[in-house]
Order: structure tokens, then sequence, then C-alpha cells
């Protein structure tokens, strides 16, 4: 890359993308990632999952794991991740602590889960020690945020606030002369200057917590005006737990407790109806798509494009450790392979019009792009995910003839539209040689 | 890693692993790795695939591929590839050349497509030139291994013959110790010390060829004793096709024209009748699982376990560009991710019970290991895919701790099986320090 001034030139092979958004990251899960998925749900849980998380009570090992865990996925071009941490309030603050210091955008949630006929009595808090803890943590990390937009960090500044962005001297022009962006149906207007780190009303899934939690939760979730997050519908057995207990939907019962709103990311929705799918939109609610962990978990591929056809917001998520890798291109992958397994249908003994494929169903590689960026930007209500003036810059810098990596680009004169799903397919984080967020350098160099 | 005379100690986050076999990759096809995947079949061989193939005549680019390709393979831990490359003779050798020089096993097929109706005029030969080239090739590969085994390359050693490998001046304990193998059913013996490039007998599929090319590949493959390759049952559309020619599936054809045999390898095989499979097991042919290029061809997903079941020799394969992944590591997730699929069922509208899951499908991550190294080298007909005294030493070396990588491997007293599933699940190249074929170095170093 030359540099004259305060011009900087991008060099041959090397691309600016926005940053990606990762919609569901358990953190603590960080550690045992990539391990036990061969485990049903009820041992990888009790087994590995629980007490893995009740380890990050230990704040100096819950440090380690979550600046291992912010760096990974900054290398990996994440610039905003809606994270969960654990049931400890310490530990969620230090996570919050960490992304504020590293520059990333952290949507941390302290995670609740009070039932005692469904948790570990080593892992578990009561629904008012968890609603009191819940509130305590999002003053917490609200105070941490204004502290941050007052130290120099990103969110706060007037020129993030404008969408100017100040890419190691340069400029962006044109960026502060546009207003705000409207925003999705149903949806909250996107914000351009966020704060670098927000607090997430988070109970685990509705099967963990108690009625007493829920309608706690979503009574701070209307006071604070806070994001909330939860599980919803992902799998077979999730889906019918809820449907006994409350005669209704997972999608139901959130709204219900008042935790459907447009400020809520729900993960996997594997199995929305219709109406489900209609609540979302007319709510504002998102859904954060997870490709990988589906294929553990869910019992089935969540039908994406059928819910975007609805106008539901939809974004990526990894959902690690549920699925094991924290790079979202490696779900942008991942979203259109599931997304053609059902498309076709799976089962090669029936002929191919029995296989019971869902055609329409079929994702492409832009399509899982747009929800990595666009979809996860909105789902955040942040005005970020597109190269464009007005949008905060979330970006990720790509070369495709970084040292230590052999992506297959022979020629200069390549179409640059080979190139791009080259990148996308191919990429490791050896070609992200940057990463800004709010135009803050949080990862690599330019040079 | 310390060493002290003649032995080497690893260090702590070093675990050696069998190296890993690909059983299908068209090596010419590494230069669009990535692109165009969204795109049907038909146009994605007549605009992409075969302009890419044909462009190999020029030897000077098909060496720079090949030998990009070459490298980036080894460095995945690839230690034996089960090549394609175009119809282009002088490339296809130029492809053995650059295995033998850079020391990786090639298995490389000069690829045969003769019908003037399938093919396009400017990528095609005539029956009697692809088995006249096809034949010429074989006895030019087969000097070059004999012309490698003499200037002291791998294959043809008296030390690797014995399966006693030279690992930078160490030595394995007991190793030559163990008599040959024997052969898993219907297989030819395995071989431990086999020559370092081996040609292939290679008809595109039976849809691109005339009857006349088949028959006369056929008749070569028994003359010379070679390995043959091709694609077998691999869409609806090829199953199809082949049956409404011959009135019989595509691995009874392939059969018919002395295509099937103790050296054969084919590839994807997804809608093989329980009476193929039987012919595949009875006939020791094996079988190329290519999870990712059929998500992308396929229509379906291969039911492997059940070919396992019947007694099938099953590895897998990337299919470079059917598949956009150069790594083996990648197929073992795919093909645990895909079975899984399969397993469930994928249509969330349908109930548990109607989703026409097949449980028994199911691939774990150790199964999936086990078909990238046991698997493979037992297709490949070559004693190696174990760490046992006897076989040859096809090795990489995997370090957790490696610099430019980030496995969450935060303690040195993990469970090794843990650790295993890790590196299997997210190891980058970056993890793979060193790799061995027949004892001799051939990607990386033991610093």
């Amino acid at each position: 890359m030359a540099r004259l001034s305060r011009l900087t030139t991008l060099a041959d092979g090397q691309v600016l993308l926005p940053g990606f958004c990762d919609l569901h990251l358990h953190a603590p899960q960080w550690a045992q990632a990539g391990a036990a998925l061969d485990e049903p749900l009820e041992r990888w849980l009790g087994r590995y999952t629980f007490p893995t998380e009740a380890r990050f009570a230990d704040l100096a090992y819950a440090d380690r794991a979550h600046r291992h865990l912010v760096d990974a996925t900054l290398a990996r071009g994440t610039t905003s991740v809606l994270y969960y941490d654990t049931i400890d309030r310490a530990a969620a603050v230090n996570l919050a602590q960490v992304c504020a210091e590293r520059g990333q955008r952290g949507f941390v949630g302290k995670v609740v889960m009070d039932d005692p006929d469904a948790n570990p009595d080593y892992y578990r808090e009561t629904a008012e020690q968890a609603i009191e803890r819940t509130e305590r943590f999002i003053g917490e990390v609200r105070a941490l945020a204004d502290e941050a937009g007052r130290t120099g960090h990103a969110g706060a500044s007037p020129a993030a606030a404008t969408g100017a962005t100040d890419v190691d001297g340069g400029g962006v022009r044109g960026a502060g002369a546009q207003t705000a962006a409207s925003a999705p149906d149903g949806r909250a207007a996107l914000d351009p200057a966020p704060p670098i780190v927000q607090p997430v009303i988070t109970p685990r899934f509705i099967p963990s917590c108690t009625d007493a939690a829920l309608e706690g939760l979503g009574a701070l979730a209307a006071k604070y005006r806070c994001f909330t997050q939860s599980h919803c519908s992902e799998s077979d057995w999730e889906h019918a737990t809820v449907r006994e207990r409350y005669g209704r939907s997972d999608t139901e019962a959130l709204d219900m407790f008042g935790l459907l709103t447009d400020r809520t990311v729900m993960h996997h929705c594997v199995y929305l109806s219709g109406s489900d799918a209609d609540l979302f939109a007319r709510r504002g609610a998102a859904v954060a798509h997870c490709p990988l962990s589906n294929v553990y978990f869910a019992n089935a591929v969540a039908p994406i494009r059928r819910y975007r056809g609805q106008g539901v917001t939809v974004g990526l998520g990894t959902d690690i450790s549920g699925g094991y890798d924290p790079s979202v291109h490696a779900m942008v992958r991942l979203a259109a392979i599931v997304s053609r397994n059902l498309a076709s249908g799976v089962d090669a003994r029936l002929g191919a019009g029995e296989r019971g494929g869902v055609p329409e169903a079929l994702m492409t590689l832009d399509q899982a792009f747009y929800l990595a960026t666009v979809g996860g930007a909105e789902a955040l209500n942040i005005r970020a995910g597109r190269l464009e003036p007005g949008y905060a810059w979330d970006v990720q810098l790509v070369d495709v003839h970084a040292p230590g990596n052999d992506l297959p680009v022979f020629e200069s004169d390549e179409d640059p539209a080979i190139t791009f799903q080259k990148i996308m397919n191919l990429s490791t984080p050896a070609n992200i040689r940057a990463v800004w967020v709010q135009g803050r350098l949080a990862h690599g160099s330019l040079d």
C-alpha cells in the first residue's frame, strides 16, 4: 500500500469490504469451541457447556479467554458481535471492558437461567437475583460506554457521530453529508455512531427460565430500552417444550413477556410459522441465522429466504460453540451450503421429485454476504454494513496477496466478481490485513 | 521442538497426525476455485470450467498453477492426491513432474473427453487420440517415477521400501519389522512404498465419452494394471443419462468397460443402489466422497455409512472446484455436517417424524477422520494413513500454538480427545508446521 500524505492507495489485490456482524456468540464457550459436537444437547450442556461457563466466575480466566476471543473475531473481520457471556455479572462486565478496550462493537448479555428444575445448582441464580443483577449490569455497561466515549474510543466522538471517519489520517468524501438512514419496516432508526458497548437482556432460553424471571426481564427491556436476545424455536425439543408450557409458540411467548421488540435479536428461529414470522416483522425483531450450529442442534435447516420474504430482518451468527467456527466468512459459506441441502432435499434413495426439496430456499453467496453485512447491521440498529457515505467505517481490508495465504488469484485483470467469490469462499484470517470499527483501527495495520 | 542428537522431542501442543489423502481434485480448476458455484452445471462447465482447463495447453501457465496448487495442498497436510488434470498430455505430465519434485504422492490423470456432441470443439480429442495419448502418458509418468526413485525422491529407496522412515536424522522404532499389510476385502495389497507418481486412466465421465474411448481405456487399464477414475452417479442428471444410454447403472456400465477394478476410485457415487455398492465391494473399487462439491452439484447427500456397511472402501475428496476448499481438514468437517442434514432431514415445516431423516447416516468427526486417512490410503492401495510400524511415514505435524493461529487451547492438561476435536474443526494451514511424504519433508520444517 502506497501512502501519499493523507491519501492511501490500495495495492493490487487489496479490497475493502464492510465488516461483518456476528449476531450470536457464547463468549465463554470459546474455550470449548470445536469439541463435543457429536454429543446430544443434554450431555453437551450438562457435561461440557455448563461447567465451561461456570468456570468464568474466575475473573482472571475469563479475562484471558475474552481477550483471546475478541482478538480472534476481530482478526476474522468481525466488527460487531452480539454476545452471550455467563450468568456471572462481573465476567460479563469484563467482556464489555475487553470489547471497549479492543475497539470491537460489543453487545453483551449477562445470561439469565433461574429455573431450579432445568439448571444445575452450581450454575444458576434466583429470579430476584437475575433481575437485580441484570439491572445493575445494564448500568455498569452503559457507564463503561460513556467512559469509552469520553476517553476517545469509538462511539461518541463528534466525528464519529456524523458518520465521518478518520482512517489513518485520511477521510471519507461525502461522509457526514447524509441524514440518518430511514429504518427498515418495524425497526428502530439506524444509528451511525452507537456506543461501543451495549448491555443486552439475555434469558438463556425460555426452558431455562421461570415466568418470574421472564416477566422481570421484559419489564427491564421496557424500562431501559435495551436490546434483548434469546434462543427461539431452535430445535424440535425447544419448540415443543415452549408450546407445551404456554399453549403458544416460542415467538408468541417471548412477545407475551415483552422480549420481542425493535431492539431484539432472536437466535436460530428454525421453526417459525408464517404468523410467527409476521410477528417478528411487525415488532421489528431480527433473526440470527446460525447455519453451522443448526446442523448440530436444530434438526432442520432454517428457511431464511421465506422469513426474508415476509419482511424479517436476518443476519448471521456463529453460535460458538454450538457451531465451531468463529468466522462469519465461514458462516456466509455455510448459509449457502445448508440452503442447498434444503433446496434439493438430501435422501438419494428418493427420486428428484420426491426428495422434498424446497427450491425457493436456495441462497446465493451474494445473498449470504448481504446477511453478514447489511442484515447484521440492521439487526443491531447500526448504520453500518455498507461502504457508503453516512455509514460508519466498520470495514475489513482483504488482501488476496497477503503473506501466508495462497488464494488462487493468478491475474491482476481477473473479473472482480470472480475475485470477490474467491475471497468469500477461500480467504483465511491471513487475508484480513486490517479491520476498523467506527473509523478506529482495531486489528492489523495499513503497512 | 528440542532436538537431542537423533531424537526429536515434540513441544507442548505439537501432535503428529497421518497425512490426508485427497481422492478427487481437478488440478486446473484451482485457477477458478471458489468462483461461479451459484451457476448450474451446464453453465459452470461451458462458461467457466472448460475454458479454464483449455488454458492449460499453455505449459508455462500450467506449471505455475500446478506448483501453486501442490504447495497449497501440501501446506494443508495432504500427502497424497488423486488428480484430474486436463485433456492436454503435456500439461498432465507437468503436474506429475511437479508432484515428484515437491514430494507429494500424485496419482495423475490425463482427462479423456471425446464425444463431439457433448464437448466443445476447442476442448476435446478423438477416441483414437485419447487412447494413444493416454498410453503415451502412462509410459511418461512411469518413467518419471523411475527417475524420481533413482534420484533419491521418495518411493523406491530401500529404506522407504521397508517402511523404515528417516525423519530428519531420527528413526521410527520397529519400522521395517512388519510384513506387508493384508489388503481389505477385494482390494489389492497395500504398498508401503509406492512410486511417488502414478498415471491414472481418466475418462471424465461416461456422458462426455464415446463407447470407443471407454472400451479403449478399459483395455489400457487391463494392459498396464493402472489406476482408473471417473465420476459415477454424481447427480440425478448423470445417473439418468447413463441409464438411458445403456439400460444399466453407471456402476454397471463402468464395470462393463473394465473400468471398475481393485485400482479404481470413483467420484461422488451419490446414487448407488444396493447392488451397485455390492459391485464396488466385490471389485475392490473405492468411492471418493466429496461432501462440499455434492452440495453444489449432486442434488442429495451421499449415504456413505450405508456403503461402508456394505464393505466399500471410502475416502474423501475436495473436488476442486466443484468444491471450493483445497483442505481435507475442511472435508472432514463437511462430511460430518452433510451427514447430519441427511440424518435429520432439512424441511422444518414437517414434523420431526415426517422429515425423512436417515438417522443411521450420521457420521461422527472420528469417522470422517478415518475416511481422510485410512480410507483414503486404502483407496489408493498405499500402506499409509496410520501411525504404526510398517506404514509409510506420510505425516503432518500440527501445532496448536503455532504463530499466526488462535486455536482456543488454554491449558496444557486438556483432554487430548478434546484437543483433537479442536484441531479437526478449527485448525488452519498456519497450524500445520511440517508435512512428510514417505519420510521426506515436503512442507514446513521442524524448527
